[in-house]
């Protein structure tokens, strides 16, 4: 996840001393990324050339599955966090249900630590390893589990509607990402009902199995709320590099209003630097958190009576991803948590 | 709306003799045009110095709230296609209520039929003046009447997230609409609980009045039903010219199969040439009805049991406007309804 | 090219009976290519099970190099348009130092004749075997001809600024094309000078060997002056998906104005249906050929004397490369040149 | 200029004590500028309310024609970095001949030390009031003035082919910067001979009259050559909102070779943190520049011999605006001239 690397050429306290990548091994940063021709670094090295002796924690970017055998290699001593899908589901039988294969390290499954920073703070701060949430999960969890745990919102029906930028889909080349299958368009992918289904997907839209996003969202509000809970999640791919929408409909419990979902959000999160409830009737609009980490959501009155609409905007790559990863390290190595993460949004 | 010269341009029957424009009177069509510089044209002229005399029918494309008085002015003989809003709602109270002034033209509200061609083509066919329907209601209600005429689904919490490509604003220099504020960035707009705050949205986003769709789909929707229906409405801006795609969350009535919905609409479609049921499956891609006049639609089981996710998607400037427009005027003029309207999507 | 097919939907004269591709072989079109999914199509077989008995002309789409093996084996009496660089450059010795092997069909090269329609109209009416122009080369040597054939600009230090959408590189999976990579930035590609070097760039920007359009340009304006020219030509990438530009700057001979370039070009182009030369002072905008046959062009002054610039816009897979195919079939079938390609221009 | 807002976000030594704006006084910058709503800023207050009394350094970024005016009004011990072009020219004359008014603060002109900070460091740090450089002459002059300061290229004929984003235009709501009007296209503006012709263009572009970037480009050299410089100059606009890359195409001055002008530049700028010339082959790519003050460079050999391609790219807000502003304000008060601009590039 080159984005690591770009937030952390400003971080004060943080510096890179090792990369890995197997393919790229050999290669300096500015080859591979030109965008990052400025940066004095190490050239890339295979894995199993590192050495980790002056490394105090990891960021594990590796593509799903290889990535619990690499991390139970790892010295004991490292903090690690990991952006892969490989520890994010507690329930390893859930995990081979939906992934097709077996846990292979259920011991350390049973360390990690879930890292939606504003939700489990305390946890992530005293975790060695911390399973980095997904960007949908994220943008989806930050609004929905405290409208859950107050019980202002029902748990059936959540429908929710995300729309992603292409970015999240990573660098490997397929006829999907190109951009004249990309630009001027949009289309939902990943619509199903079944787990069982996932093959399918995998075929039909060259998905990374670290794609599956409802059974996370679905533990997430699970857990808020102590019952199991079934999402409506369709994602859309949309003609933009970066961004994250959820659009959430949902039904109010009775008696609730809107002006109550607000302040049940306000009193979540005034005291948050990156998740921001904007003022009554703004709406949030992606292009407004691009190359940041923020999150901004409000909430608003759907036409029909006794409905709401949340929406909740992140940039997929920054709090969906390596801005959120830097944030718990932060707080697992005891620093101020917005250490590096103060970039303004780009816009336009 | 300078799309229905384009399509005109290679139709079999109609030629244009009249274009009006009241602040580019005088001018080519090339030079306020400039794509369209190879059609030999009519300069335009303005509307008070406009002749009739030769011209058999009209498409009126003007703002909201000047139609109902020029059409009042129209010889009677003179068919017609109003693609504002104007005629669009048939309950003039209602009119006033969303649109802020009263219906100026009661009586030719009378006699306006609906222009969806594919739900009302025997009305339309004997009509003098159609009310062309708004992108929004034309990929909304294709899907929706005839599952609602055969009780499929229920009537409480339909929940349509739609997106739309930027073009439906028109070439109006709004900052909304700017490069700028578009590219690589979404939003929602217009989301709202009632009609009172329509005037709200006029200063906060700049809408033209003839964008209130939810009364229109109502409309359509409660003409299915025979009872009054209220929808969850919410649009998003997405950044792109052209497309549209609703996506509409309804749940089904008990004991009906996402299979019974699917037959449903085949059964409704399978004749027509402009409305097409992908095959199982299959994702509708905004970008696959780009230029034409296509409607393509699915339907797919929620992962929520009970639960169906429809999916529509058109060309808001062609069979979201310009190009059922004509389809309208083929039928009203006794051609096949087809005519010069076969331009294959422009893909990429 | 997919192109053709949506060009063919509309022809009132020809007709698909054969659809080859090995990879896709016994796939509908509508699988493949979603966009045609109304088209009612043979499905696609693989080359060696073609039955060439009922087919009159062939449009010769394949990647550089099989191609004229391919064509040696089909009748004799088919009428073929190439559209790869298999049959562009005559001198076989030169094809064979651009393209790294030998020509594998010299005598099929002398037969072939090179498709730019506008220039070599009568060549290509009486042709059997038509080497359609490429992409650039096509929107440069429109302009750039009859300016020299009329003496009007110097032969040395003619340089070409190109610009050109992403869809010209085809439907391959390549990192380079993704949207990430295209969106929201632009580069050149291609800048060299020796020939020698073209190794380094099938690696470096993973061209197709059908991109060489300098020995292409060169052969064209050459055969114009009748002597040997080289000219300065750098590709950029433009982040859209269709849309060419040629800026050209030139030297005017002594005593040539912009207003004899202008009137040369006039004369050259005034009865001609797809040229067009806008009016004084009007600047060709690719977004005004956008699917459409059309070239336009115009002249202007340089701030520096003596010197002009020459911009000409097309579309890429259209006139420079499905359209003019087609255009050139229609001369070598002997029916109307505009059959078929009276599509307007898609705007917005 | 918004940007300077965000890139003193982080800036450690400066802080913001005074925003002014006219039209938007009394609102706060999150309504105003929504992607910085977690910044803690003071309101906007028009200019003949501001109170400058504990105001160190301004930057100025109104429209052309005011900022003389407003700056002579100014307290004298304020440093000042003026974003308009009312300063850029040191010859009244010229300034008027082009901008079509008298210049009115001819003293303070006599005063202005133009802000091309790689080139006039020293006169920089000892200024009170700093010209800031246009994007396009920002991105010309970098390479051009060393390699002209050591007689590497000839000054006849130096061709400047430019393609900027949209952003440059600024956020005036114009038809010409709608999204459906630049988006998938792109067309060259001011093209012309004669600065007498520059009133067509503000009518025909809605150009902001400080676009004139010949003269400016043509100041600096000239400068640089200590003869008059006259270059073809030709801006394009490109579907992106940053971005600005400039293709120059030189001639070589006899004996000079390429390898020549690669050291050249490499002795110029190898001490430079933000002017960095690429590996030897690497082309610069927008992207790889965007929201960062990083300007990317090389030189390429051109296929005619003797000639030479320059391509230099900059993100047109930073380093071609707010960037340089913010540096040059550094210098001008003693502190590193990196500052707060360490930024790395946004990609994707």
């Amino acid at each position: 996840m080159i984005e690591i690397v770009r937030l952390l050429a400003n971080h004060s306290q943080f510096g890179i001393t090792l990369m890995t990548a197997d393919r790229k091994a050999g290669q300096s940063i500015g080859s591979v990324f030109p965008h990052l021709v400025s940066q004095d670094l190490p050239d890339m090295v295979a894995v199993k050339d590192a050495d980790f002796s002056s490394v105090d924690a990891v960021f594990c970017c590796l593509p799903h599955g290889t990535t619990q055998e690499i991390i139970k290699g790892l010295p004991k001593g490292i903090k690690i966090v990991d952006l892969s899908a490989d520890f994010r589901l507690r329930n390893i039988d859930e995990y081979e249900e939906w992934y097709g294969q077996p846990h292979s390290a259920p011991d350390l499954q049973k360390e990690a630590v879930y890292g939606l920073t504003e939700i489990l703070r305390d946890e992530i701060r005293n975790a060695r390893l911390v399973a980095n949430p997904g960007c949908y999960p994220s943008s989806i969890q930050l609004p929905l589990v405290p409208l859950i745990k107050a019980n202002l919102i029902e748990l059936k029906n959540i429908i929710i509607d995300a729309k992603s930028g292409v970015s999240g889909a990573g660098r490997g080349a397929k006829e999907a990402n190109l951009y004249t299958e990309i630009a001027e368009g949009i289309h939902s992918y990943g619509i199903t009902k079944h787990r069982h289904s996932r093959s399918l997907y995998f075929k039909l839209y060259n998905l990374k199995p670290s794609s599956f996003s409802a059974p996370e969202i679905e533990q997430g509000l699970s857990d808020a709320s102590d019952s199991k809970v079934t999402v409506s999640f369709t994602p859309h791919l949309m003609p933009m590099s970066r961004g994250m929408q959820s659009t959430i409909y949902v039904e109010m419990t009775p008696g609730v209003t809107i002006e109550d979902m607000y302040q049940q959000l306000k009193n979540s999160y005034e005291d948050e630097e990156f998740v921001i409830l904007l003022e009554k009737g703004a709406v949030p609009h992606t292009r407004n958190v691009r190359g940041s980490n923020y999150c901004l959501m409000n909430v608003f009155p759907d036409r029909i009576p006794g409905r709401a609409i949340i929406i909740s905007v992140i940039d997929n790559l920054v709090k969906g991803a390596s801005g959120q990863a830097l944030q718990n390290l932060n707080l697992m190595l005891g620093i101020p948590e917005n250490t590096g993460l103060l970039y303004q949004p780009l816009f336009p």
